[in-house]
């Protein structure tokens, strides 16, 4: 497969494109983004590695970042978090304090809101630096010392967060939270801030492709049976509300933030990022959705 | 692989387990069917066709059912019927009137029962005989000219299937049934009392894994797009309140009955049918889920 | 006090306003109703009787004729009524299904829709013939043997009433009805389709403003214990979402119907009971609502 | 009427009861309280004050404060308070969240938790010392200028305040909060934290009995038209989730606290204070609503 033609052909079909939707302006400052840019970068387990456009420019990942931390989270605790977190879709708008009262405190899936909260929590209470422990596993997984949070972001999502406020001192309420709410949503916010490229993002999920382990070091992240868990919970619950639609459009599982930003996995073959600002309605990159559909159509690469 | 061998040593766990759970008894036919029986069958694209234990013994495959009209209103319809019910995961056990409410008739997908219900009153519209239609369809891709409805079991759902009453005329004051709320629920207890072996379950299903297009006899069912698609919400959506948990666990799209039937698809390689009459608490077999999640275990297929 | 100056004053005001809000048209028949009616009727304790407008009119009574279900069953069954039926406020709009999911099938009063249900329920089971029960019942408390129901309006109703149906068939599966959901329906539409003017509406909710008992005839319809009980239930839950609107502004126990008609009780005072086709967003009669806030605040009547 | 001598006789009665329920032990210092405590004080607008029992003794009035402050709130802003709280009763236990969502952040009446905090922000705006100022309306109002505070019970509730500290941030993210959380909740939670015997609960509420207006030294606090309102809203919406059971046992308009304090209303008559600390499954005085229904029941005064 060319796969560099490919990319080539679907960024010429899809850059015109009207850019519809709008930038995730409830935080402040990713309402300054320039929303025209878009970025892809394709990562393959046999060490192809291939960008367009703007793919090495940093943006804010936001909610892909939670596929980080429940990563860390399985690897240091195992099966036992998934006690305090389900793996079913949420079925509901991604920040719903509704089925978190009828569920009793143990959020639907890691990937709301309300479950990475509640795997920050986790992280707080297992590790002994968590902030530093989370960077240290990023930059492993993506080979790049460097990466870091954004504090101006971390800021400026605290100065409005006052759902995910709620949220956290709910679980509270509920049982589900161990350490102090302000200490775990710091982390939470910390967590959301990290900045990466789309190169960077594509590497730093290539070991889910590659059944938990790394390609370019060959270190083992998760096992086997750990990495298909994490796969398939992208698959039914990494879009908010839209994960059945991604799961039919693009048939890969796959994660998205509000930052514009996606990264799709298809297991034994690639990982790829793509980023545009412009989100559609339910919170997912208009043409970070338009450029996957069309590139698993070229490609006829779908899990299903 | 030896499938033949794999399911000889699954059989051979899976058969002495204790067997949990409750039989379908709201609907009092269901009640009567002996708990104990289990069969499995497998076919696969290259033609290679396999069963063992109670594989050839009628059962009805009530939810199952669900499919097979969704492909047909689909393969009769086209894109259309996605303006009529949704592709996502419903969050909520499979017959819940609020998600509805909130949804305005919309369903969330054609696999809970407001959604098949939908689809039967698509069927009726664009169809002339509908049940006869039906029929025929679901023959051709078993190629079995004899599958029929059971009356005795249709009978038995109408007289005790007030919820469904409600779903249908609930729906209907919604707007999004066209036909009398009485014809389409007529059709609806029909299509769910099908009786089939795991013989010809599997065989049905078996289009599917391959591109939409029949193994035996080569004919087109659906393409290639339309199939992906229908493998994708059996992944997202086959599993009632349980889809996220039988991604992670078995990691292929399938869809169970409360007949205790469970069929799954592995695209490009086979199809399988379990049947074990014991529900779990979230309605589906049992030693079902525990046969697939140890065959994909043994087979290490899987699409994460 | 002198009534009639007091109901003349606020005639003038409130007749030339403008008439603001919608006609009851989900029901046909109601959609066909000259929407400028206004009437009003007076009965006090002391046998004071005073009409002014459209008072000698007949409308659909509609949902006023709750009240008259609920002491009919009250009368016949005594507290036992409360275990199928609860006497707290709704909090959500009148036919909304998700509560009744939430509370079991135990509607949260008997004047929302599925309250009544259950009551008309109760009174298939324990009367012979509960058509014909109802229609004396009726007829008895408001003098006027000749009052009946409108089969036009109950067939109107029942046209459309998939709603209602739903409703019926939804408690039914929750195990809150004992009949067969036709037979309750068809009662429940027979129900509310009964005609009468403001005048026989106010004499036949008069016993409820003299503790029990009529004043015409000395004849005790229901204890002084039960009349208080019946009197609280209009005051919290008569007005669909806008109880505490009304106990706000009015100040006085009562019931309201979409045919237009309000019926409201001053206990050991006067009962009064007025018509005026044009609803609210609430579907309270606009103009209704209007007169009974001046003519309570005119004579400074008001329970609080 | 003797009032002394019922009083006596359903103390009597109430007394040898078995005392049945739970304290409010999920506030640590409310759970310390002496559960047999039963104290009861009536004052009469004519001037008549008569306690029994432990009526001279503080207890911490809780939610009763809620009304204190919705007076304040009334008398200070006038009708406009009602586009930021609501006068409906609510349907659903008095903290839920989910109620709250569908209202987009107005809550359905003050006498909720969520109503109490935003009539806490409105006070907080508008008043320059909004603790003095409350205080001193208390004052005022039960002729006691030693009212004060309890900063301990304020500091075990705020300990364990996690969901109305959820609750808070909610309604800010929905817009419906102006100052900040942190402020708005350490108001709340020193309002909920005032102590106050029978007897002084008594005489505070003495005014809404009498149009308004002090009985000790004919001051006017609201006029008569926001005091009829003030007592409808306590009828419809003061007893949480048993509004409408009360309505209907003892047929007055009335407030309780989680403290085991509850005063009820009769308009032109009297008002009347109840404590015992076990409280029922709704949150309501056990011992203080069997007192109440036997009280009226016993002088025939009611509404209704």
């Amino acid at each position: 497969m060319n796969y560099k033609e490919i990319l080539d052909r679907v960024m010429a079909v899809v850059k015109p494109e009207e850019n519809i939707g709008h930038l995730a302006n409830y935080i402040p400052e990713l309402g300054k983004v320039n929303p025209n840019k878009l970025g892809v970068h394709l990562s393959t387990t046999n060490n192809f590695d291939l960008g367009i456009g703007d793919n090495l420019e940093k943006f804010s990942i936001q909610s892909i970042s939670k596929v980080f931390a429940v990563c860390l989270a399985y690897k240091t605790m195992g099966e036992g978090i998934w006690k305090r977190v389900d793996v079913e879709p949420s079925g509901n708008p991604f920040n719903s304090l509704v089925q978190l009262e009828a569920d009793k405190g143990i959020p639907r899936n890691p990937f709301i809101n309300a479950g990475a909260i509640v795997i920050c929590d986790i992280l707080i209470s297992h590790l002994e630096k968590p902030k530093e422990a989370f960077l240290n596993f990023v930059r492993e997984i993506s080979d790049n010392p460097e990466l870091t949070f954004c504090q101006k972001i971390a800021d400026s999502e605290k100065s409005v967060g006052y759902r995910n406020i709620a949220l956290c001192n709910f679980i509270k309420s509920l049982g589900n939270i161990e350490n102090e709410p302000e200490e775990v949503l710091d982390f939470y916010f910390c967590l959301c801030s990290l900045e990466m490229t789309c190169q960077e993002l594509s590497k730093a999920f290539l070991f889910l492709a590659n059944g938990g382990q790394k390609v370019s070091d060959k270190k083992v992240i998760l096992t086997k049976r750990q990495t298909k868990r994490i796969n398939a919970l992208m698959q039914t619950c990494g879009f908010y509300d839209e994960s059945g639609e991604f799961a039919f459009e693009v048939g890969l599982p796959g994660k998205s933030g509000v930052g514009g930003g996606i990264v799709a996995v298809f297991p034994n073959n690639y990982s790829i990022a793509v980023w545009s600002p412009m989100l559609n309605a339910k919170g997912n990159s208009y043409k970070g959705m338009m450029f996957l559909e069309q590139f698993t159509t070229e490609t006829e690469a779908s899990i299903f």
